[in-house]
């Protein structure tokens, strides 16, 4: 399993990911599934990836490639986001074909979903979601951010959370509980954990730091974490019950 | 769908539940899911339904019988909270099995799944998950809740806080913001919400607080649990970046 998430704010973009793949239990392993494109002034892109790895892999070749050998389309020539979500669609049906022809009767899910992001001189920054089909959406205002793989545990922060005003700083401590609470509920979900933060018009790489396992900061992020929703619950208001129904302890209010 | 959670905690049993089933998204009715029986002192048990809401009104409505009509095996004749979750696994397999027989060739889900929770004089008090299969598991003090429904959106929250030595109303509150967070994720969980504490060793029904769609505590916790998770975010640890990396700005540390 995996899981990435892509979050949009004023002030730029947030891309956190997780780096566990496994095809059944007893056959995992480590790969990165955050790729950075570019970051020359003119244009930077940041893809996530989840779903059949052999895909994803090829997919992040091509565009690789394409760039290099300097081809007529490549994210190097692309004017806006969503032409590059295009692109990276196209790519991904293609590779998804051509699988599926070499295998044919067998039952195999070849599929892989992509988040897009980054900024084009000019252009807002901005998040899309690639589909296996190849078609794709973006964040809004209302909802600004996009997740792959196993969004579940991880949703319920980030709609609490999130708003197109938050700083850079905190909306990329958000999307770090957020995989925390991920990894935590899902085994298959796991370090190293990558994060980037860009910056809006810069159209530069931006920040990344990679958290290991027994990351220090990751560590402390979490005790901090659990410790203020420890408080929190504290200080909710009272369960409106029948008086006298429920003995109150200490630490009851 | 549905979401229930039960919580064991040394002081007794928490139950919540939502009202919703839907049957696509034009056929939505209202329907409580959580069923309480006895509570004379001697025995009291609640039950939570998640699945095909025919096999869980059928089971319920076997169970109640089964009690007015004192016949020899009902809840009122059960010894062991494990021996009750085994005759709703059975009442639940024979159900089903009514069901498909009729329908033959028809692919419905007949399936059901059931929290049953409470206590028998001079038994600990305990909650138990039964599968659509009839078998069941128990809570542990590793594992002191169990979910039944779209389980996913509100299992963080109890992962990072429920622990056996938690008050019984601080883990109602817990419960109900796990609830919360479901609700928001997911539009086809949805009030009324039912909350049920149960004191351990009473055999009695507890306290029972039904909260409508506009509730004016929901609403108080909603708020309030959302500016907690907010302060607790700006004193999270500033992330380790790379100095000068990201622009810090008012309200990141």
């Amino acid at each position: 399993m995996t899981y990435c998430v892509a979050v949009r704010v004023d002030q730029g973009l947030v891309f956190v990911s997780d780096s566990r793949t496994n095809a059944g239990v007893d056959h995992i392993s480590t790969y990165g599934k955050m790729h950075k494109f570019l970051g020359d002034g003119e244009r930077f892109f940041t893809l996530l990836t989840a779903g059949n790895l052999a895909t994803s892999r090829a997919v992040v070749t091509k565009l690789r490639r394409d760039i290099e050998e300097g081809a007529d389309e490549s994210l190097a020539t692309m004017a806006r986001l969503t032409e590059a979500a295009d692109y990276v669609g196209r790519i991904s049906v293609e590779e998804q074909r051509k699988y599926e022809k070499r295998m044919k009767d067998k039952k195999v899910d070849t599929g892989a979903s992509f988040i897009v992001g980054g900024q084009v001189k000019g252009q807002p920054h901005s998040v899309l979601l690639v589909y296996p089909e190849g078609n794709h959406i973006p964040v809004s205002r209302h909802s600004p951010f996009l997740q792959i793989g196993e969004e579940k545990y991880g949703k319920p922060i980030l709609d609490r959370i999130i708003e197109p005003e938050l700083s850079l700083e905190v909306a990329g401590r958000c999307a770090l509980v957020s995989m925390d609470s991920t990894m935590r509920s899902n085994a298959s979900v796991g370090p190293p954990i990558e994060l980037l933060l860009y910056t809006a018009d810069s159209q530069r790489p931006g920040s990344a730091v990679t958290f290991g396992e027994d990351d220090d900061y990751l560590r402390a992020l979490r005790r901090s974490w659990q410790d203020s929703l420890k408080r929190a619950f504290n200080n909710l208001p009272t369960l409106p019950l029948p008086s006298g129904a429920v003995r109150l302890v200490d630490g009851d209010r």
